[in-house]
């Protein structure tokens, strides 16, 4: 069995036959390390699922520094959402972080997946609300912590990647400079 | 013609049997300022269309200060997604800034319009992309800008709202000290 059919078999009640199905339709791709899979301005045109390794979606702000909106590592999805659904030039980069595998889908394909597997449907909508709740906490976080509590929230939240990003990564997820998030993991190790 | 069945026909293709539908299962409510329509910790059990008015959707921190995640004027919609997807205790509270008139529909009821009309189901769906690109540049914007940016890209994108907002709110939405956001908008005045 695959990553891919692990992942939908510990998430999902779908029948073998429509794990073929969707299975069928993949497309497999192997990325190096800070390889894109996506460059602001292109269109997204696939969905993305990430069997092995770490993904990041980030915007550049005018200066060219680098806002990191989401972590994807190992059984998780990815996309540049707005340019997905309307075929639109993207906000966002894709890259790898480590050596990654990915499963690409055509957005017709996963549209005529979607429309003809109900549970496929059903699941793609419980993994949208749990993006827009993540969201909703990331941007109260964003509006009223402390640096030191969106570094404890991140700890928390993502125990798994702390050790596979550079610290860079981490403070551009956070919006916090690398100084501060240096003098604040300092101020840990010494307690 | 109600505001409701205005905001239909301008932005759906349902039809009057499917409008009359819709518009027969909710429950008209008004609410006076000030006056709240969920509390953190109770259920989020309607879904919520703003007829007249305007309401806001805000946490709040240990130290008892309001976080303002969404405004919601008029033909907008509001509620609490994770307390009404799951029907668990609210993480938010949503309450009226001006005297407000709004449409709540029962969480089974809305349900089962979903489940009947096609057309509302890739409405809502819309609602909800729109919702997460917003999400996303919300999070960028705090993640990158300075006070001055997050000031004018509000101005920007809710012109209308400016003139109904006291400016502890604009700050508690823009994740500023109302302190920051007087700078601000006195510097801006002496250009």
């Amino acid at each position: 069995m695959d990553e891919f059919e692990l992942y939908l078999r510990a998430h999902t009640h779908l029948d073998n036959g429509d794990m073929d199905q969707i299975r069928s339709l993949a497309i497999p791709k192997t990325l190096r390390r800070n390889e894109f899979l996506l460059h602001e301005g292109e269109i997204c045109r696939y969905k993305i699922f990430i069997s092995k390794g770490l993904l990041r979606t980030f915007g550049t702000a005018a200066d060219g520094s680098e806002h990191i909106l989401q972590f994807a590592p190992e059984h998780s999805w990815t996309l540049d959402v707005e340019s997905y659904d309307r075929q639109q030039p993207a906000r966002y980069n894709i890259a790898a972080i480590e050596n990654s595998e990915v499963l690409l889908w055509p957005k017709a394909d996963f549209d005529k997946l979607l429309a003809t597997i109900p549970s496929l449907q059903s699941f793609a909508q419980q993994l949208i609300s749990r993006n827009i709740y993540n969201s909703g906490r990331r941007i109260l976080t964003a509006l009223s912590a402390t640096p030191e509590e969106k570094y404890q929230e991140f700890i928390h939240s993502s125990p798994d990647l702390l050790a596979r990003l550079p610290l860079h990564m981490i403070a551009a997820y956070l919006g916090i400079s690398i100084k501060t998030l240096t003098r604040i993991r300092q101020a840990q190790l010494r307690r």
